[in-house]
């Protein structure tokens, strides 16, 4: 029997998605974008889920629940702005084991509502259930989208600019510093964490931001991107999801791509690769997006986007460091999430 | 701390629902009813999701992937048909540990797709993610309904019919025969399983059906429902909760209640009070309604609806028996899902 291991999650993801038909004239866009598009007539309408496994997605020794909360809606936000929609309501589905009491709940749904505050979304159902294992929680986010706004993963020409928000690698450094506090602690259940210099890197793995202010103010200045994703995976992963959709090559100039100095120092505390920390780190809920060269100047007014490189015409994928040395960007192993 | 197995699914979600505001103008019902219900301008969209867990919602000894994929599917459409609306979009979270290989997904996958195609939807999205324990499946599901069309569990009036689609406790015998083969199959694992002669039962509860096809034929013959629920945790439980959010009482003939007869004799079989697995089963997926009297003689036209009860002032819900003795409806404790 093929092994899942061998195929992947974007492989297994593939798969579901060649033995599916959909029939439904209202289905504008079925699996394989961040959302699915569904034609309401005078607009489409987005709906996008997303699984959250203790063990797996979250360890719960350095997580707080009301972070927890939080960023479940945040993973399930970014992908309706991925789209260039905006989110309105979710559903969250929650799995118990009995070492869960009440105040665990509580601080979980009190993550989740500040997220809903912050995001300006209601929560409005979803599914309570015991569980034999661990901590399980599901999300799931309906949004809307003008049809003539709506941006999918494909969409790119050549020479457009590649563009990203925010900075990337934080949240993979952050994680590794989580899990070094982590092994210290089981070593010396007495020791107090020396996290506090570092929050930048912590805050943004246990806490981060769905970047639906990006999704406005390209609204603002009226620019429509012309293919778009959320890094959820890495830059590196999902900009080969771009190429693979668009059928195109991207170049990026590793210099121009937004890196926090803290995250570089740590990466060598760490004795990482901090080229690979932030190629491959993942969950940073930032937007890739292209834009056409025309936009430049529009784009330009906003502080928190960087122009990282631009689409070619073959579908291979380079990441140009400063040295002028190419690399080809290849994905890391199966990741899970 | 105060306990969740005392406070039980029905009084976590209140709970939950007590701590959560909506802001949105397009919030028509949040937390509450079987499904969410948005305004979409024209018509409402209605929003559902459920949570399947392994070991506490299905057992794979006897449970075969393909009908766990429809069953999954099920549970979620009959949420929307509850609400008097045709599904129309899903989506599929599945965790997955190392003990399943692609073979168990495409038979999953295959069961959902058999499902997507007699329900009429279209799967257009989901998660994927390996699990540390066992099997985790989620289901979101979007559908429509016209905005005169709507039936929330609230609505009833006194004197108005109780009505019940198909007939009860049937799966939860179902349940009981393969959980005996269990056992004696663990006692003896050369035996060969002996259901065959109750597939009616067996498959009840392994391959239920949502009653999309009694929305369809309401709707043919002009009458709306004035209150409904699907049956997911038994006719008592939900006819509880349609009591609770009717403010009403309700008194329902055992002798009119549809009972297959093998359901009875079965019932027996295994020493259970067969008024016990009638009212306190679980997983019928029937719908349970209420009609104005004035449309009784149009809904007797539909051969597969029984007249059970009315709805009364009060707020007590009786079981009246044959005998005339009459007993008070209560719930049983906390069923998980």
């Amino acid at each position: 029997m093929e092994k899942l291991e061998d195929l992947g999650q974007f492989g297994l993801i593939d798969r579901i998605k060649k033995n599916t038909i959909t029939e439904l004239e209202s289905t504008t866009l079925g699996i394989g974008d961040d959302a699915a598009v569904i034609d309401l007539g005078s607009e489409y309408g987005l709906l996008s889920s997303e699984l959250f496994l203790e063990g797996v997605h979250f360890d719960l020794t350095y997580t707080p629940l009301k972070h927890l909360g939080h960023k479940l809606v945040t993973a399930g936000i970014s992908d309706i702005a991925a789209m260039n929609g905006l989110p309105t309501h979710i559903t969250i589905s929650l799995g118990l084991s009995n070492r869960f009491g009440l105040a665990d709940v509580d601080e979980i749904y009190e993550g989740i509502n500040t997220a809903c505050s912050e995001y300006k979304v209601d929560l409005v159902g979803g599914d309570t259930s015991t569980s034999r294992s661990g901590l399980t929680l599901g999300i799931s986010v309906f949004g809307k989208v003008p049809k003539s706004d709506i941006v999918y993963r494909k969409g790119a020409g050549v020479n457009d600019i590649l563009c990203v928000s925010g900075d990337l690698g934080a949240s993979y450094l952050g994680l590794q510093l989580l899990e070094r506090e982590k092994q210290e602690f089981l070593a010396n259940p007495h020791m107090q964490p020396q996290l506090e210099e570092k929050s930048l890197l912590v805050g943004k793995h246990l806490k981060p931001t769905a970047r639906l202010d990006i999704i406005h103010e390209l609204k603002e200045i009226g620019v429509i991107p012309t293919s778009m994703i959320d890094i959820s995976d890495g830059l590196a992963s999902d900009l080969l999801q771009l190429s693979k959709s668009n059928e195109l090559g991207y170049s990026a100039f590793f210099d121009n791509i937004p890196v926090e100095n803290m995250t570089l120092e740590t990466s060598t505390e760490f004795k990482l690769n901090p080229i690979a920390s932030v190629m491959h780190g993942g969950e940073d809920f930032e937007l890739l997006f292209t834009i056409k060269q025309s936009d430049h100047d529009k784009v330009k007014k906003i502080t928190d986007i960087s122009f990282i490189g631009y689409v070619t015409e073959n579908t291979d994928c380079w990441l140009v460091l400063n040295s002028g040395e190419k690399t080809k960007i290849t994905a890391q192993g199966f990741k899970v999430g």
